[in-house]
């Protein structure tokens, strides 16, 4: 207890809730970190497609990278409309929900989850990326650099939102400004002629330059876009106003994406730098513009932070998005409770398993795990504009027309980016996810069925009366005199009622020893004797409670059963081997309640 | 339960334990297949040592068995004394306790453990290589077909002891006379010149030929006696008069040893045997005498079902030595409870688990899990010699100098082989049983002492006073109202007394709908309403209880708990995990006793 407390922090009072909200500077760097970060990955990604069509073909990757330009901007203006018209936090799962009804939102929330971790696990590991970089020499560690990492974040996490949105503001910011000089500072040499450039590397093409090669690239980019859905489904954590403050801080987060990965995809085209197995292409760029000196190892220890931090964006989302849904009963009831730091502990910890599980599984390796990401995330995407235009169809409202345009935009240039991902990433490795979701979304829909049956099977309806009271027969299985059973018995007869001690017969030596204590120590309580002849204690005490059972069909019977409680608990193998026995056994009959009374045993 | 029932058969009364008794026709195939067995593999082991120093050394084989016959001869003569002086039993346990006392009796004990698990695994090994020797193609899989064996001869044990004594006479007669049938038509074929001879196949030295290495061939030898002691072991199983009976068992068993051991060691020195790899010195034999026809696999047949049922002498005796150990407070009490077959289910289980540990960790490989063997025997053989002799010193009675002199040539004999044993095989393994020993005879002591400590703190002494009645508050804690509650409500109320639900205000308004409910279902019991500061139910509930606990100090607090008892396990996760938690904070408050009202739910 002690090292939760030294580790997460002492517990918050409920009206500390509110000041718990974050303002504009601290919510950029919590809730856009997601998005910035995937412009250390991103444009190597298109690269190591459109490499396996030959050096020629990364020329290629200017037009792409427009593209995923233009759908920023695209989510940019639309997610703002959602952000608005959703203050309460409006996630594709909340969207979907109110608008296009139960399966497509369980759809969304399925995929909106497995990214999540994919998010964690494809952060961690590119931040990794770039620590080993700058320092070649820890290369064979990255997974284990990766998994402490991500049990870093977890730690952090569970300490409570605003002391997250404080420790990751300053690495975010770093990096976004040291991103940006370099971006900067390239473009300028750029424009004017200066700077050096990567030998030539000739590589082989292995694939020809196919629309179907091209899209992929464009596939692999749009890991680019990812997490910017991450602040509407967060807008409650802002201060008030929430909406004008989350659209704003939004409409920032976009630009430093848009800049920088426009930026860096210019650069590298310009420089025409390749891919390369143990080093990044924004590692390569920075050796280019600062050199190998303090800058280069400033921006790749920038880069690193903010990847890592990333990783915090969905310890952000995901516990609430797991909340929300069990809040409508789609998911276990305790993932709704709130942790003792006003954080949704349950969701922390299990999104930091499943990210971890991961990043073992991979190796820590951001490229093998790039093709099942953004798939999930475009799900969402779809199936949010698609349910906003579905919203402004029916409910209408000022300007519902430009909304619909708007959102109607949204929803076909998502919709045909889905397409595209699914399609050209699907033989390597998207299958898993569709199955994922289908496996998640029968989940959500078994658990809520079986908390519907429930609420069926314990609600009181009108024919139900008030229960007449009944009797209740205490029965108290001894194997000895002892203080252990002494207290039992005492206990027993701490309310009036009929009280039994019983005893089994094993040994006629020990029984007749034992009843002439129980005569002295026994509180005037009636002892009874079973007979043993299968030399089974368990199946004659079962035996006797059965027959009273039988003849009193209307009382409870009441075991208290006297139990060792050991000092250590490796010493229960040594204690109530016996009386597990009996719970388990009596567990399932309807009026047998059980009652332990423990002796605490001080060594 | 009912593939438990069908697995082991039904349970018997203890009026059937006396016509479990065995008759010596049976009892020698269950008790002796062990020591007899071991004719398989150690005219091998010696082998396998003496071709270290090349293949002139074997000619040492024939003078090592003789020593190991004297060996067998001595064991015999001593081992009827223990049995007629112990007709209770007389393991090395029984007489080290009764005459050496407890350190040397502990030892025994341990010693005679690990060498029942060795025996099971060993066994069973050399029972598949026996199989692999005729079927090559089943060598790769040994692993597995030995662990198929284990549980096979577990669930054998499982249902009791006479059925596995008929299930196990016929094989063992069948091995035994075949390989009589062997010994008996190759020593013919011997004496009179026929029969063919292995082509010669000279290995090079690898170690010179050291007085050393002569007594690690002894040493390894020395498997051929393991199993001698288990006859001592189980006098009671025997029918009356049992000593009688065991002494004359263990003069046949002796005999067929003797004669198979020695037959097998001359045969494989007169024709030059050398061990392989893949195929057993046994079956190289065999297809000498019997070329590679029906008889040949007759008896490798025959061979691998004596050494897999041998496994099943050490399941009748480890058992047994678990109950008296725990009888003596040595080992956890459930140990010393009879199983519902009359058998030791318990000690069945946790041999046939450790048998199985052994043969995965040393990959089913008898020759590597032979060092380890026959030390742990032979420090209990000698433990009982010992003792034997102690007890004609202390004890005299008629003819005591006589037995005096039998016991004491037997400790003198085993004690030296003790010392070559241990020393030969310390660096290849036996170490690993000295510590083991050391590990088990401190476990039995912490056992037994912490009993010693739990029976002194639940003593009731002249000091102590029945108990004087004391009051008994009952709290129901709710957060709702359905069925469930009600019915913990119900019961609550069955015995006179103060009854109050209690619910913590989580929710205003849902705390004012449930008191509106409560006024109709609440059968009349009031209902408080707490504070929750902190938005943690739980922390409320402690406080409260804690409250109550201080101002009433002499009062029970009973806390009976509504719960939901889902229709199939897996459904826990989705409920009851409140009441898990409210359970574990108040299991350690004194004067708090729980109450789970289950509400049984039907789907």
């Amino acid at each position: 207890m002690l090292l939760k407390r030294w580790l997460v922090g002492d517990p918050l009072k409920s009206a500390q809730a509110v000041h718990e909200r974050l303002p504009k500077t601290l919510a950029l760097a919590v809730f856009s970190s997601n998005a910035i970060s995937s412009v250390a990955y991103a444009t190597e990604e298109i690269l190591l497609m459109l490499i396996l069509a030959g050096t020629a073909a990364i020329s290629w990757s200017m037009p792409i990278s427009f593209a995923i330009l233009f759908l920023i901007v695209v989510l940019t203006i639309s997610y703002r409309q959602i952000v608005y018209e959703y203050p309460e936090g409006g996630g594709a799962y909340i969207v979907a929900r109110t608008n296009l009804g139960d399966q497509p939102a369980l759809i969304a929330a399925a995929a909106l989850m497995i990214d999540y971790v994919l998010t964690v696990a494809v952060s961690v590991a590119a931040g990794i990326s770039a620590l080993t970089s700058a320092v070649p020499s820890l290369f064979e560690h990255r997974e284990a650099l990766g998994l402490g990492a991500t049990i870093f974040i977890i730690i952090i996490n569970l300490r409570g939102v605003r002391e997250s949105g404080t420790f990751f503001a300053v690495p975010t910011y770093f990096a976004i400004g040291a991103l940006g000089v370099m971006v900067v500072i390239g473009s300028i040499h750029a424009l004017f002629g200066q700077g050096g450039s990567v030998p030539p590397d000739d590589q082989t093409a292995v694939e020809e330059l196919t629309l179907f090669l091209i899209l992929r690239a464009f596939a692999a980019g749009c890991s680019a876009v990812t997490g910017m859905e991450v602040i509407s489904n967060g807008v409650k954590a802002f201060r008030r106003p929430e909406p004008q403050n989350a659209s704003t801080t939004m409409i920032y987060m976009s630009l430093i994406l848009a800049a920088l990965f426009m930026g860096i995809s210019f650069l590298a085209a310009h420089h025409g730098i390749l891919p390369k197995t143990d080093e990044t292409v924004v590692s390569q760029l920075a050796r280019l513009t600062f050199g190998s000196g303090a800058l280069y190892y400033t921006l790749q220890i920038g880069t690193m932070l903010l990847l890592i931090l990333a990783a915090n964006s969905a310890f952000a989302g995901f516990p609430q998005l797991a909340s929300i849904l069990a809040r409508d009963r789609y998911m276990p009831r305790q993932m709704a409770t709130f942790g003792d730091r006003l954080v949704f502990s349950n969701g922390i910890i299990i999104l930091g398993i499943f990210a971890c599980f991961l990043l073992v599984l991979f190796h820590g390796d951001p490229h093998a795990l790039i093709p099942l990401y953004a798939v999930g995330v475009f799900i969402s995407f779809t199936l949010s504009q698609a349910g906003m235009v579905r919203r402004w169809l029916t409910k209408k409202g000022p300007h519902w027309q430009t909304k619909l345009v708007v959102n109607g935009i949204g929803a076909v240039t998502t919709g045909v980016a889905t397409i595209i991902l699914a399609s050209t990433k699907f033989t390597q490795g998207a299958w898993i996810v569709f199955l994922l979701i289908a496996i998640l979304v029968w989940m959500f829909r078994s658990i809520r069925s079986h908390y519907k049956a429930v609420s069926e099977q314990v609600a009181l309806t009108r024919d139900h009366r008030p229960p007449l009271p009944r009797r209740n027969i205490v029965l108290v299985p001894i194997n000895g005199v002892n203080q252990a059973v002494i207290r039992a018995v005492d206990y027993a007869r701490s309310r009036p009622g009929e009280v039994r001690a019983v005893m089994v017969d094993v040994d006629p030596q020990a029984t007749a020893r034992i009843q002439i204590q129980w005569a002295q120590w026994g509180c005037g309580i009636q002892l009874t004797v079973l007979p043993c002849p299968y030399r089974s204690v368990l199946s004659s005490l079962l035996d006797y409670v059965e027959d009273l059972l039988n003849k009193e069909p209307d009382t409870w019977v009441t075991v208290v059963i006297p139990e060792i409680l050991p000092a250590r608990w490796w010493h229960n193998i040594l204690h109530n081997q016996r009386a597990l026995m009996l719970k388990a056994s009596l567990l399932f009959k309807d009026r047998v309640i059980l009652t332990d009374v423990p002796f605490h045993l001080k060594r």
